[in-house]
């Protein structure tokens, strides 16, 4: 497969793209998603390729099952494309004008990024949604998914290219990498002439991965080690509902809380009623000595690598702090800088709490579990940077998009 | 010298500094500048040994006069620094917020971005240009400037840290990189734990050394191969008066133009005086076959190779083109998407350019010269940034922050 070739086109198409209006863009989403689904017998069968694969490399039943596509994913599919024909086009909005001093008039004007690569490991329905929310925002973009479900993205990006090469666009305006040599994304993440920006989705060797070797820009979607910290002047019971919920409603995402920091003059009153919640939902605690001592019985001792572990699971680390400036400190040394939240009624903590922690999203008296671009009312997400340069938190089609300065003379020359 | 303690009490110190009033600063960059011209002498004497070495290394004169600080520059610096302290500071500030469907408020609010490590080849003043803007915004900054400099450098930031010390601030607030060991930078690349970004501002080697070895990110000050297009439908006493302007009032800068196109039609009437008045000035002409001819007597061809060159000098590419679709293709493929500029009267042509040339800045009847932070009413600039993301043309204060989202509930639990 020529990457090279590949990313040229992205490029010119992406000249393209730029300058289509949204209603150009929202009949060819439209028309993305009927193709899917008139395509459903093709997809279904091609991810039944992929599915003997996996049970004969043993994958597991979690895997097998974010794996499997049916009708009605397939279904869910389509309407997350129709959902983006729905948002807002941000591209050709004015984010602010001005006249400069010189007497130019100045136009700060959002355009699209580009041409956008995306690596993921996840399920195949990222394909589609990774094509509507890039399409939507005028980028060209560059896919390469998990090689598990490779049969099913091919399937995928067939259905859906047939929307692009009726409309006569460039095909370079969408791109699926197919070849499973690995060398391929090495080539790719050099690319930055062509290439504007790279977003890695995935597991943490993935990340370090394109960190290390791209030229091209990278924001990183990487791992959620959140944190929910109780304070002393927490309402327990609310703070109790709370860490429940940021730990059990859905442990295998990145916004889950995997630490609960508890302030030491409420960890008596607060720790054996929630730990004894947890042990019947099955959770794991893992706890500092103060928390042992407080649990009625035997439960592990936690350890600095559990504090840098994004657990997925119905596990969680424990941890009695001093002041709320140890919880903070003990957030911005160990978390992954995603969504932290404190529990607390009072007005001085709180504002102390969101100023100094260092993360994305940080919440008072809520959940960790809001971070989310639909939760957000951003109407989707591509993902949730943790990083701090250009985006931060959920990233929507406004973060898809850059800026250009538009100026306006009538003659006008530096002296 | 310990690249990664320094990088570690950069860190530390930013969460010190994002959390500063924006009068606690403004005290401390007064004291800066005067902190700088109480040193004067001191800096006087370390710069006067740069200039020696200089010399002994027989650097050009331009590049001499470059080094050189006396009485004035370093009131220039001070100044630079009281202009600092004018500047609204936008830490803190509301982006925007809103009510999100589960009733949680969320606000998106400008936060500093962490800490900020510069690598720069340039004049000395760039060291407490640097270092004001970085303080304004909350950024802990590392610097690493020209070793020709070396010594003023010392000097400046010497002055400089009092004014930290003497306030009880973290020292790790500003920090220089006095080492000549080169590797020192390769480390620095790489420690995308404390550093949150690097910005080489250089020559193209400096820059594509940073992006290939660093694991952070960058945002790239790259040069400024700036056009000015000619249009068919330009006034062309108007035209000759920009593009004049843009090619010599100030050659040796990135927004000088260097390559000028012109519309086919209309070029038998401007090229002729235009490109006298070029020759009077002394500006070397290097023309297409087309330009050759039109222009009275013998000129250097143009090459591929010159369309790729920024000149900085009183050179310039000159290229007829048969349409405006030509000229929009030739800056997108061989500018550096930095500044470039039409001459039109014609509303739909303009609109063309303005949409589809793909750089930082697009002008219609203006000089190119005006990408600048001081020009576009930003009171500043730490640099222009020839990227895409993150910050694209002039960057100020509000371009050296991110954002965060600041979350408020009520208990709130997702279901």
């Amino acid at each position: 497969m020529d990457i090279i070739r590949i990313s040229k086109n992205a490029a010119k198409a992406a000249r393209v793209l730029a300058n289509l209006s949204a209603s150009e863009k929202n009949k060819i989403l439209e028309e993305m998603a009927r193709s899917l689904l008139r395509d459903k017998n093709a997809i279904i069968n091609a991810n039944k390729k992929d599915l003997a694969l996996a049970k004969k490399a043993k994958l597991s039943a979690a895997l097998i099952d974010r794996l499997l596509l049916d009708e009605e994913r397939i279904q869910d599919m389509a309407e997350g494309l129709i959902n983006v024909v729905r948002l807002e086009d941000p591209v050709g909005t004015e984010i602010k004008s001005w006249d400069a001093p010189s007497g130019l008039k100045i136009h700060k004007v959002r355009v699209p990024i580009g041409v956008i690569a995306i690596i993921y490991e996840s399920r195949p329905n990222v394909t589609s949604d990774c094509i509507g929310l890039c399409f939507k925002s005028g980028n060209s973009v560059i896919l390469r998914g998990g090689s598990e479900a490779l049969n099913s993205n091919i399937a995928i990006f067939k259905a859906i290219e047939q929307a692009i090469k009726s409309n006569n666009l460039p095909q370079g305006a969408v791109n699926l990498i197919t070849t499973k040599d690995r060398k391929a994304i090495d080539i790719l993440l050099k690319l930055n002439d062509y290439i504007d920006l790279v977003m890695p989705r995935g597991g943490e060797a993935l990340i370090n991965k394109v960190v290390k070797v791209s030229t091209i820009p990278v924001i990183k979607h990487y791992k959620g080690i959140c944190h929910v910290y109780v304070d002393d002047y927490a309402d327990l019971d609310m703070a109790e509902k709370i860490c429940f919920n940021a730990k059990v409603q859905r442990p295998g995402v990145c916004n889950a809380m995997e630490c609960m920091l508890v302030h030491h003059d409420v960890a008596p009153m607060f720790l054996p009623g929630m730990l004894k919640k947890f042990k019947e939902t099955g959770v794991e605690i893992r706890g500092c000595p103060i928390t042992k001592r407080i649990a009625k019985e035997k439960i592990k001792p936690v350890t600095e690598r559990d504090f840098r572990t994004e657990y997925l699971d119905l596990i969680l680390s424990v941890k009695v702090v001093n002041t709320i400036n140890d919880a903070i400190n003990h957030i911005n040394i160990f978390g992954s800088h995603h969504s932290d939240a404190i529990i607390t009624n009072d007005e001085k903590n709180a504002r102390e709490f969101l100023n100094r922690v260092d993360s994305a999203c940080v919440y008072v008296n809520a959940s960790t579990r809001f971070t989310d671009g639909n939760q957000f009312g951003m109407g989707a997400e591509i993902g949730i940077s943790t990083d701090k340069l250009h985006a931060r938190g959920p990233m929507a089609l406004e973060e898809l998009t850059t800026y250009k300065y538009i100026i306006y003379g009538n003659g006008n020359i530096r002296t």
